[in-house]
């Protein structure tokens, strides 16, 4: 799908991040799958996945778009989400509608910043729709210049340098909507709709909602801890 | 475990209901465990579950204070929820620490109301613990007077002579603590932390959240809808 369509198909809409875990209470053979069902069933327009795999199943099983990434940890570094060619290529074979990968100041697996791997992607993959994984605004217009064609506010407050907010960093995806009109996904701690609405009202060309949706340990765990805060003060 | 202990146990907390039914996205084996051990993840006090089966096997896989139902469609009958004394009995049987049922002022499986069943099951089992599943606050009054043990605000909105509302029945909360003071669960349309936190100020014993926190499909809905009414407005 080129970039315009798939703009137009994400447009002010939701796309659900299906991910699980080793070791999370809800992980499973087929959990992420059910998950992207439960996405389709409510008319989301597309899925964030991790995994090469994942990406086959789930495309196989809802068809809609799906942005595909690759965690792969390696110690000592801060950089996970698709950190390399490598994850990148197996991505594509998946048959990923766009790509995310850190884009961020910080040091990638191969000594390079992270974003320098937009450059690559784009010179092997032209037509590979490419999400940018940001924390701050400077990020955010550093990888569009390197090529991104969607800029994610992903990991706000999940870099040492970027502000530590409780709900959505709304001011980031206010600063860089107000640049990229139509490339702004805001994605990072939206938990209920009201939020959502808000990102869209700011100029978000779409949001990513995961946790609040596919990760009912989380959610389970915001109300208990909420339930907490009001017996201590109560 | 007795009255007094289970009402100290759950004080304030999160009880998780965790149903799936057949051709929901979620479905599937050992789904509703799952979603089990995501509430213990998250230091939830109880679980609400349907079937004398999953009781049984969430009691074995968290250990948790389970609250039994077991929904018994009987077509032209609109009580459902734990309707005969069949059903109480696998439910015991299963292990269940609490027995829930339609006490609503409707008529059951066997002509009688509803809640005629409450005196049934305490006559066989005096020392079991029953949660009446209510509509109205007269409903309320009458399933304690039948010797009910917790009144759940559970069917709210769902019988035809219930108010409907868009959130938690508010009002039904605390006018049945008002005369109940540590006998009302507060359960149905518990979306978010803050309206959990809401019912145990305005006096409820324990709250039960179920789809908000483990049907991501209905809670993928939410998002969706609320974004499409800002497509048609915004």
């Amino acid at each position: 799908m080129n970039i315009d369509a798939l703009k137009q198909q994400l447009k002010g809409k939701l796309i659900v991040s299906c991910q699980t875990f080793e070791g999370e209470p809800i992980h499973g053979e087929g959990i992420v799958v059910k998950m992207a069902q439960c996405a389709k069933w409510a008319d989301a327009a597309g899925i964030r996945a991790n995994e090469p795999k994942n990406v086959k199943d789930i495309k196989a099983a809802v068809g809609l778009p799906v942005i595909g990434i690759w965690k792969v940890v390696q110690p000592g570094c801060d950089v996970y989400i698709t950190p390399t060619m490598d994850a990148v290529d197996a991505l594509v074979e998946a048959g990923s509608d766009i790509v995310a990968l850190d884009a961020t100041d910080r040091i990638s697996h191969d000594g390079r910043k992270a974003y320098e791997l937009i450059a690559d992607i784009k010179k092997k993959y032209p037509d590979l729709p490419i999400m940018a994984d940001i924390s701050t605004v400077d990020e955010g217009i550093n990888a569009e210049a390197w090529g991104a064609d969607f800029i994610g506010t992903t990991l706000s407050g999940y870099t040492k340098h970027s502000v530590k907010t409780d709900g959505p960093n709304f001011e980031l995806v206010e600063k860089l909507c107000e640049r990229f009109a139509d490339k702004v996904i805001a994605e990072g701690k939206i938990n209920c709709p009201q939020e959502a609405v808000r990102c869209i009202q700011l100029g978000a060309l779409c949001v990513v909602v995961g946790g609040a949706i596919t990760r009912p340990h989380l959610t389970a765990q915001r109300f208990v801890s909420l339930l907490k805060e009001e017996e201590k003060n109560g």
